[in-house]
């Protein structure tokens, strides 16, 4: 028997993950996530098969609540016996397994039902490396044929507007009553959200705050995104994920939202969500040539002309850019 | 009189700008921020007089009470008759102004001295963008002769690494007795700081958070990365910032990491921020000449082909780079 390349294992595994073999996906995975060999030539097979899914982003600041809110989801999504795939962004730090870990352990009840996949991911690498790793892996999702699947970021900041960009619909989840400061944070957050959770329904303010974000919402001009079927105003829906109090009403809102997915509005969602796809492999692309550069000896002499003042990063970005073009460019190599 | 280039202008307000004119030094901030033509020639007039400031980044989770330690900072540094500068970074929402303006208006009180210098940017653009602009602005108070330029991000998440990849120094700020999840978020910027301070001292329980995560420290091995002066555990300070408390102590703790920075430690962290700025410049490069590309109409007939699942995105980011090296590689043009 011959050696077995990168590229026979991918095509190997897409045959039986597409089939319905679970260890087969739970490894394209772990190869999407690594960005192996393998991965690259699993993901170019499986585009074609990919693009039915709705990918919902589930976003918001620390402490709303947002695993459990996805794991009241999965629940109701069971009962109406639909699949459900997740992709849970954990940061980065070694630290952090304790807070996060105790959701991830609620969700591992579904680990005997097939039609239940949860997967979490690590956020390490530059902003591009997990934007184009969570697309990757929602694409493997989709492929397998899971009908919906849901990207959980926790944190706040940069990553939700890539999540945004991921997703066909983007869901940001909140508490109620959060302080002033993060008033402020959340309203970057509220400019991608298609719809938003007041989740923790059941503590004091809940629906206050809810009819605040509706005020809110309804006083803002909403930002027209290139591509994007906007200005519409997101609905607002209040939840109490532990309970699974307005879970049902969430995912009826979800479905409403998949179905302004088709259509005109649909076409340029879905080539939003093509060039934000497109850009991260770019950016992989970028950063590994450049990486790649910086290891050799003249990137090396070029930062230390930079460090020591001698030359602006202008010039050596630009000598830096030469080179990964072939050469022939901003007077490479003339250090 | 012939027509002023921007170059010329740009030469124009570098020389009233390190002559100490200030609305000479204003228009240049904001050339660097909206990246006109003015603002390369000036970064690059600029950059061999700039190297000899601190840049402190201070960061850390909504609520920290980041922007009262800044103006406490500021009291501090100009008691002792240091000039200042701050770059503050914005949320790029129009909905945010409310909540942060308030801490800026505090800090208008030094309108009339010329030792301190206040400036906000606004986050808009990809995070790359963002850390390029923050980095410029730093280096022109750093050739203007500002001594330590203070570096302030609202938020959490990715824009802290990058901070952290912009400063000499980098604070991170919490409040006392945060939630779990916060407390793993936390876990992230912990990495990246090289002091902590406990802010709000005077709540119950900021001693207690003090000594925690100092033991957290103790217990984590610090990761290695390449080019910086570790691994050292950050010191734990603890302040109340709207009183002044615990302010001298951070600035002598400030001084005595600027200290760290001279010879082969600092050599190393020097050669580390050059990096990161050339690398900001290159990203900002690549992210023009594909933007450019995408409007031609090639590059939209391939966004298409992406979103309809007839091309994958690794093909057409391959397709792309062909163009913007030059046109030669990887069938560029053949769609």
């Amino acid at each position: 028997m011959p050696a077995e390349t990168p590229a026979d294992r991918a095509n190997d595994l897409c045959d039986r993950a597409l089939a319905g073999d679970r260890h087969a996906l739970a490894r394209l995975l772990t190869a999407v996530e690594n960005r192996t060999p393998v991965a690259e030539t699993a993901l170019r097979r499986l585009y074609p098969a990919a693009g039915h899914a709705q990918l919902v982003g589930i976003t918001g600041p620390p402490g709303a609540g947002k695993s459990t809110l996805v794991a009241a989801l999965i629940a109701e999504l069971r009962r109406a016996g639909r699949p459900v795939a997740v992709v849970a962004v954990d940061p980065s730090s070694p630290i952090t397994g304790g807070a996060v870990l105790g959701d991830r352990v609620r969700m591992q009840s579904y680990a005997a039902d097939d039609g239940v996949f949860i997967r979490s991911m690590a956020s390490r690498g530059h902003a591009g490396g997990l934007s184009s790793a969570t697309s990757a892996a929602a694409a493997v999702f989709d492929a397998a044929g899971f009908d919906i699947v849901l990207i959980e970021t926790v944190g706040t900041g940069q990553s939700e507007v890539e999540v945004a960009a991921t997703a066909d619909t983007t869901v940001v989840v909140e508490a109620p009553e959060m302080g002033d400061e993060i008033q402020a944070i959340k309203a970057g957050l509220l400019e991608v959200a298609d719809l938003i959770v007041v989740n923790k329904g059941d503590r004091p303010g809940a629906h206050r705050t809810a009819g605040q974000l509706h005020a809110m919402l309804a006083d803002t001009p909403r930002e027209i995104r290139p591509g994007r079927p906007m200005p519409k105003h997101p609905e607002v829906l209040v939840t109490i994920a532990a309970t699974g109090s307005g879970v049902p009403e969430l995912l009826a809102a979800l479905d409403r939202h998949r179905a302004t997915l088709t259509g005109t509005d649909g076409e340029s969602s879905r080539l939003a969500r093509a060039e934000a796809q497109v850009w991260a492999v770019l950016s992989d692309r970028l950063h590994d040539r450049a990486r790649s550069i910086e290891a050799a000896p003249l990137a090396e002499s070029l930062l230390r002309a930079v460090a020591s003042h001698e030359l602006d990063p202008y010039a050596a970005a630009d000598r830096l850019l030469g080179l990964m073009a072939g050469g022939g460019e901003a007077g490479a190599g003339r250090l």
